[in-house]
């Protein structure tokens, strides 16, 4: 961290500062400028409330050297994390294709589209029984009910089943039920949620926000972290910018960063990303060659009739049709499918 | 809803279009255009599932004519909705200023605090219990223990107190401990939370979403209007974009746009909006003439020892020079401070 | 377009609007809801002034049912535009790589760059003589010097030649010294510039402004069009956001959303795009499969003393190395590379 | 400016960078970290290139000390420029009132509206002739006939002119025409015509890009002080972010940002801020308090026939209304309304 301090600085004033700052456990050296004077501070800054710093009168700017993440920093685990479930691997030189429709809606839907998308060379079941809607009127999910019908497609199919979580109350359960939790967009800085989700030893796939910042999503992952749990997943989905024909702005060089910047899988979500079931191919196709360690798709058999996200889903033979564009990809990239 | 059709489109699909439309509750009357028809639907489209409606293939687009929002809307409930807290009114005609420290950080720190800005007009006492922060790090709040604290100094001061919650499982010890329950922005869309406070008869202080659009944000009151309570302050506090001057950038304008479309009072955080202590005392000013219904400011003995957000705090006697300045606008506006 | 009135309008009003909308040339049909009645208006639209109708005291909101380009829009040229230069096709079917330093710096480093850039198989050769610079102390480009060099190297390689142009006044020179003249970001809605090259019939490389819509952007080409000049190849490369983590934010999708809407080729500009040299790979692979007709990359024979753009510039034999990887998915995608 | 090194690298490699920074005429500061050094650059750094520093492989991140700019720079200039234009005072301690039409539309318009506005105590009389539309079927404006209308009314009432420039070679005109120059947030970043007024010695009125930071503008109004001219004058439009309520997003914390960082005046446009002619009062009012030093106000004697911006431009009699409150509120902030 370097405290950038303001001109003509009384002498007095800094040495308080300095000392008020090596009491937080850090050394401090001083670079004397023309213009302003720095202090570096040296140790570990990762516990230091930098803004307890920028908040004292003669300090006119802190700028960060090292990254806020510690157990998420590939700096600190230079080798990648595989998640294993139920046998199949999710991580660096491996591909997932979690697929499955928005929510689900019945027992005969989930079973029908879990047996399509298997045989279409997908590795894990995706489907919504509790549904965060922007509107109270919209369709809620049917519950614990959706969480049964999801069971019988796996036990169906064998394909591993994923879904999203809406609060701390549901931990337990999903724990038992699911076999990778999902945390939505709208829930990635839900920290109570997060820390609860931490002290279990459940895969999380953690989406990142709609307008959060690589950092912040890392931030979020190191809370899972930070109790315990290191089987995250993380998940681009497009963030929210000022472009309104796309319903997000997908964001692939973010898969880029984090594969620099952590240690975590990263898999891209096409469907949210784009809001558009006729990009849902191209853009797959992109994140492979991105360098993403998967991706997940919304699928249903009928989306004219999709009780949700019905206009970003693709149908059971579009799906086919694009893993066969997708398996030529991740054979190129060096990849296996996983399944 | 307007429906634009596909050019081109077979006359038998478009049929099969408008009985599906009108089977879920409405009326169709189709313009026939150069290029392209649209469908016009008449009735009550705050049930419909647009996306259904988007995925049918001869769909172009959609556009919206009517807000989805019912309860929250001034157009069905023109007269402003004035919520009594202990006495002291929020909404249209009264100005309330809500303000105290980030966190509280002891029993002195908020007792004094507490006492201070009740002299220099606060209305409301302010002080976080549980606080949400990027960092798993951070100071988390002294929970439990920091509600006592505000609990004493409401006491002491007769101020009301105004506390944030996390998390569904924090709501009946908060009915029962503050006066004014806040919604931070990062739960803004937390509908499992929304849900619960809706089932309560406390005042809600529902702070705008990071990203939210001010549509969003209406139907997040609706959420908690759904189930009953019509206690909901909307409070503004910077959105994000591309600017890194200020923390966020504080959208004054959409304190207008609320008291447009909805009866809900709305208040101002220029503390967050801007995140630095020497932008508060113009923002508050600029809310008050702006419209708002009042502000949350934070405030801090010592800022430079703040466990959080010292760098957006202002002193007590910084408080005392801004209430002189906002009493005056506050009088041209024909407003009442409360308190 | 649609015009939705304000709830209660009375009769002799919406008579009058209607009377006043169809005197501009189309036929407005009326649809009665039940809060809210709308207007139809049919016909070209094209012409209309919306916001001379959303000045109306009547009108709640105007919707567009029809895009507002017409000369840049698929419905209406429904062929893909391929572009001719030197023997070079680009557009729908083939793949053009666009190659050479952010600016020309001496006559040796554009020949050396050209050389090494035409044997690893890139199909142009770019390099900036004018420079739009953030800052007036930064290095501003060599001028016509910098033309007189590029044209060098083409007479070597037989590379045609892409260079920014700046002002409307430089449009004759660019006209008669480079092969396709290139629009910057910054310069996106300068329109006295674009209707000057409108007048040319040079292709033109149009750059998306930074925070341009894709329908602005397809809009600023239809100024080119309509002043009869069709040679137009569009540039994604990257637009605004709130992560800065990047330069910019890729937004690939939106190659996808102008193939859609539009004839003209697009074509990526990942070192603009992500401002880091070690993200350029990726994102050019990830433009091919996407569909993007086209790259655009810096390449600089020392990236650490480039005078500008050194970070996200890379070596030749990193460019060497990417083009084995791109021939690969070229051929995948069933493109010819053009040279 | 300060360098951060990434870790473990070599003494040699970090020698001949340092030799490298010193080259360019800077000292180098050593400070040794635990897990990286940083090198703290000593001296003038506004000419150093970081970009060739940061493409440097031993670099992981470079940090900026000092702002970019100098002659904009109220650390280089503490006390705030004041411009006369034909002896009314722009700047700090004045508040100035800019408005007129959109677009000038005929002799009797823009003659009218100026006797309406100058009556209703505005103090500078604004006009397009020459206007940048986003459709090139939009009306382009009346050219130089405009200039001659705009002149006519200054003839008779003595209210100086405002109108906006488009391109370099119409700087002759306009400065032998107007009284102030206005450049356009789409010309924000047209290099080529900054400098060229920055060779003149007329008031330039220098719009805010729609996606321009604060720094970047300020770096704008450089290249003209770097040419000499010293009239600038800032003015905040709006920026562009994910809301659409708004046209823009106005970012009344810039005025504070501005004041603190230059010495240039700033000025307030919520006609374009917001889009809406009645968030227009309220948002004069806001911008009064908030500091700024004026406000440009669309005013249209028939809004809904005007031929751009209706759906923002207010009456000659709501201007009036709003003058009386801000004339209150200039009082109150102990300004001078000058004319």
């Amino acid at each position: 961290m370097v405290v950038v301090l303001k001109p003509n600085t009384p002498i007095e004033k800094r040495n308080a500062l300095i000392a008020e700052i090596e009491s937080m456990g850090v050394t401090v050296q001083v670079t004397e400028g023309t213009e302003t004077s720095i202090l570096g501070l040296i140790g570990d800054t990762t516990h230091i409330n930098q803004f307890r710093i920028s908040s004292n009168e003669i300090v006119a700017n802190i700028l960060r050297v090292q990254e806020p993440f510690k157990k998420a920093n590939k700096m600190f685990k230079p080798e990648d994390t595989i998640i294993e479930v139920n046998g199949r691997k999710i991580g660096e030189g491996y591909f997932s294709v979690i697929t499955g429709p928005c929510s689900v809606e019945s027992e005969e839907q989930i079973e029908s589209i879990a047996e399509e998308v298997k045989k279409n060379g997908a590795t894990f079941l995706r489907g919504g029984a509790y549904k965060p809607r922007t509107s109270p009127y919209a369709f809620q999910g049917l519950g614990l009910e959706g969480l049964e019908y999801l069971k019988h497609a796996r036990e169906k199919t064998g394909l591993p089943i994923v879904s999203e979580i809406m609060s701390p109350d549901m931990v337990e359960r999903f724990v038992e039920d699911v076999d990778i939790i999902q945390v939505g967009a709208r829930n990635m800085q839900n920290f109570v949620l997060l820390k609860e989700l931490g002290k279990t030893r459940k895969p999380i796939l953690l989406k990142r926000g709609l307008s959060a910042t690589i950092e912040e999503w890392l931030m979020s992952a190191e809370y899972i972290l930070n109790e315990g749990n290191e089987q995250i997943i993380l998940c681009e989905r497009g963030i929210r910018t000022f472009e309104t024909y796309t319903r997000n702005t997908l964001d692939l060089s973010s898969v880029l960063a984090v594969k620099k910047l952590s240690h975590l899988p990263v898999i891209v979500d096409p469907s949210h990303g784009t809001g558009k079931a006729w990009m849902v191919e191209a853009m797959s196709k992109a994140a492979v060659v991105a360098g993403a360690d998967g991706v997940i798709i919304e699928v249903h058999n009928n989306p004219a009739r999709a009780l949700c996200d019905g206009q970003q889903s693709i149908t059971p033979s579009q799906f086919s049709q694009l893993m066969d564009k997708l398996k030529k990809l991740i054979e190129i990239e060096g990849k296996k499918l996983e399944g």
